[in-house]
């Protein structure tokens, strides 16, 4: 992980000595070991000559001494660097940054395990704290952050939620690689459209002259809105697939929920006998990509959990020791009906749930996850298989409901009998033709799922850079 | 990995039994255990009855028994089936679906080790063997399959190439995971080109009337052409950071080298003090990933390697046990300038590199792969270091060019100095004034990747859905 380059001779470039980076003083000393925070934290290298570089956090001048407080994005915790104060500088600001060799000690404070003494601290880039976005010591709000996305990855917040980030999504892709998913790269440019009227995003070279004449693929051409059909076709020799990537609606809502551009965990399972055959794969995947997330980035979540979300580590920890509950659509109806609650929307048998049945089912059920089947024939897509029944004609669909977010997955056992098919439509036939199997598949937004573990109100904090209508920064 | 589903009483739920799935004969015997192919023929489960779901790739009726073979997309490898004669059935044809139970049996054959010794036979989606493209026995090329983008995944070749892109694109998260990179979902949708003027896509959604008036992000929206200033971004705060995911070119190309949508692997580096720090993680990663596909893939690998790319093998085993040699773009003039090769284009300083250029100077290096550093400045785009030379002005960008491809990745350190950024563009200069880093990146075309280490001639053959210009099939 880090490159232990101890010599016993130091190994002047050129480029480095221009820069003033080696310690003239040191010179024909040991070359320090270059360490990330995160190593220097844990410990092991306690008495090591070591380099550290990051940016600066905190700056505590006191009589004798100085202190920094210096990051690097390998972890929530800072290294602390004390310093004599004659190493001090005007250019020491929060946010400039710095390189620091010195002598990684045990620390006497209770903050800290262990501190670096300093003996050279070299300011790399400036930062005018004036003209900074991000204040010293002042605690700023996401929405505050969110005006700044090429810096937010700066403040604390929004650094752990892009490791969270980056964890959840090895984790998710580990769930499916050990239980024999192979990953499909579904197109991103498609000229179907999965769900059909979708609310598309045309995708042409930006030459408007000849636009109507000719398209760039001859075909009029989407951003995709699902990989589904695509991982369809791929479920007819793979029995199992999956694609993680980005999805596209051209949805003019400004609201906390929607976004232009999310990230969509989309699988089909061949030879499916019964619903079941999902929602254990649903089930299985959040339980072990959150466990592995609360395990390798416990400090990364208590931030958010503490400070963010208060309360929300009960959620997550009642939801990871529960089985999530299974009720049909014509079971949840029933609760609805016989609750005191005033609902908005109507719960006729029929009707789509609206948010505020899926918060009261959600709550019904023990505050934990739950999941919704067996959805009325006419409220699902074509590919949703009949269930054949009577009165209450159903589709063999689910939902996965989370506490605070509502809809986390959906999915369906695919209908893969032609005869049943053709009736419906004439376009998804091929498919259909050769070796057709039982089969089903769902799909799981990503920064729904983040807001879920996370208790994040507002899906434009989940993700790097936000795109939604009269916004696209950078 | 399976359910080991062992009762003592059959269960027969509602929905198998209507489809015939279980066996009546058997019925109250042991419930069979299902097992994919890889591990049944993996031989572990020996003398246990189990089942067995896929597709078929060869019928061979006998005299007293019939021969099967079953894949279902775990391995290359597909399970031979002996049933009696009386299992037979027409719609047991070339591609059709089947489930069969059984007992697992060593083979007395030599071309397999484990047979299934079938009890029943249950077809459960026909196919058409006139109307299905590909004909049992027969090997069909590349360009044929390249036809069928929903079926060609039922083929011996591409199915072997899909696992291989899985696995590829697990080797890589892996390599960049374990050396403490975080991973960071850049845009898809973009207003900015980082390459100045590319051949970019525009996104808006279809309704020409109003385009004019208004975009709906507010400005014009693009297709990403590269996530480095993004990365950017986000390597002032982590030091380490990736991206891995679609790029957009909207080049008016039906060449066997381009795609208007393909992936590309990015990542940015900060606190680096030469090209080598970013030659060491190119060079590191492809060696990483590599040696994982070959030990996890291994029959997949030699598919290509026996009987599409014969002989590429040997490149490389010859690649991966040599370091990476590195030569300046002078260098490589002078190499050029001095062989006795005739060269349709011009070889003097300042002339970037052709096609021919980079095949000869990857085969004067030993038909490894190789990296070419600081190119003529003016050659570079605005963000590459300026080496500050003279009278060869230089900047400190770097290529690496392999075996039948070319190049592979491009990278550059990147100008962190405000002032001489300041004189080149306006555009660029807010990421810098915070805390600014010397930092560099680097991309590697992920497709390229699979044909350099595949010998694959046509870039479509190594992605599931090719999209270029007048093709947007599915």
């Amino acid at each position: 992980m880090f490159q232990a380059v101890v010599k016993t001779l130091c190994v002047a470039s050129t480029r480095s000595v221009s820069r003033g980076i080696l310690c003239t003083r040191h010179y024909c000393k040991k070359t320090p070991t270059k360490l990330r925070v995160s190593e220097a934290i844990s410990g092991a290298e306690l008495g090591a000559n070591i380099k550290v570089q990051g940016w600066v956090r905190s700056v505590r001048p006191q009589k004798t001494n100085l202190f920094l407080n210096v990051n690097d994005g390998s972890s929530l915790q800072s290294l602390q660097i004390v310093a004599t104060s004659e190493l001090n500088d005007p250019l020491l600001t929060f946010g400039s940054a710095v390189e620091v060799t010195g002598t990684l000690k045990k620390s006497p404070h209770q903050k800290q395990t262990v501190e670096l003494q300093a003996e050279q601290i070299h300011v790399i880039g400036e930062c005018n704290p004036v003209d900074f976005p991000f204040k010293i010591k002042e605690r700023h709000g996401l929405e505050y952050i969110r005006q700044f996305p090429h810096l937010r990855c700066r403040t604390n917040v929004f650094s752990s939620l892009l490791r969270i980030r980056s964890e959840a999504t090895s984790a998710i892709h580990s769930y499916f690689k050990e239980n024999g998913f192979v990953q499909i790269n579904t197109p991103v440019i498609t000229s179907n459209d999965c769900e059909g009227a979708g609310e598309l995003f045309q995708v042409e070279p930006p030459s408007p002259e000849n636009k109507e004449d000719q398209n760039f693929f001859s075909v009029p051409a989407f951003l995709t809105v699902s990989g589904q059909l695509h991982l369809e076709a791929m479920s007819g020799a793979f029995s199992k697939v999956y694609t993680f990537g980005p999805t596209f609606r051209a949805e003019n809502s400004q609201s906390r929920r929607h976004l232009a551009e999310f990230y969509m965990v989309e699988a089909e399972v061949s030879f499916t006998q019964s619903l079941e055959d999902l929602t254990k794969v649903m089930e299985d995947m959040f339980r072990s990509a959150t466990e592995q997330i609360l395990a390798h980035c416990a400090e990364d979540v208590d931030l958010f959990h503490k400070h963010v979300t208060p309360g929300h580590r009960d959620t997550i920890d009642a939801t990871l020791k529960r089985k999530f509950p299974m009720i049909t659509y014509s079971e949840a109806i029933d609760i609805l009906n016989r609750s005191s609650e005033k609902f908005a929307f109507p719960t006729d048998w029929g009707c789509d749930l609206q948010k505020e049945h899926e918060k009261y089912l959600v709550k019904h059920c023990g505050n934990i996850p739950v999941f919704v089947t067996d959805y009325p024939y006419d409220l699902k897509p074509f590919y949703a298989r009949d269930n054949q029944d009577r009165p209450n004609h159903t589709a063999a669909a689910v939902d996965l409901l989370v506490p605070g977010v509502g809809e986390l997955c959906g999915g369906s056992l695919r209908e893969e009998r032609l005869d049943l098919l053709r009736a419906r439509l004439e376009e998804y036939l091929d498919l259909r033709s050769f070796g057709s199997v039982p089969h089903g598949g769902f799909g799981l937004g990503f920064e729904r799922y983040l807001q879920c573990i996370l208790g994040v109100d507002n899906i434009k904090d989940v993700i790097p850079f936000p795109r939604f209508s009269h916004s696209c920064l950078l």
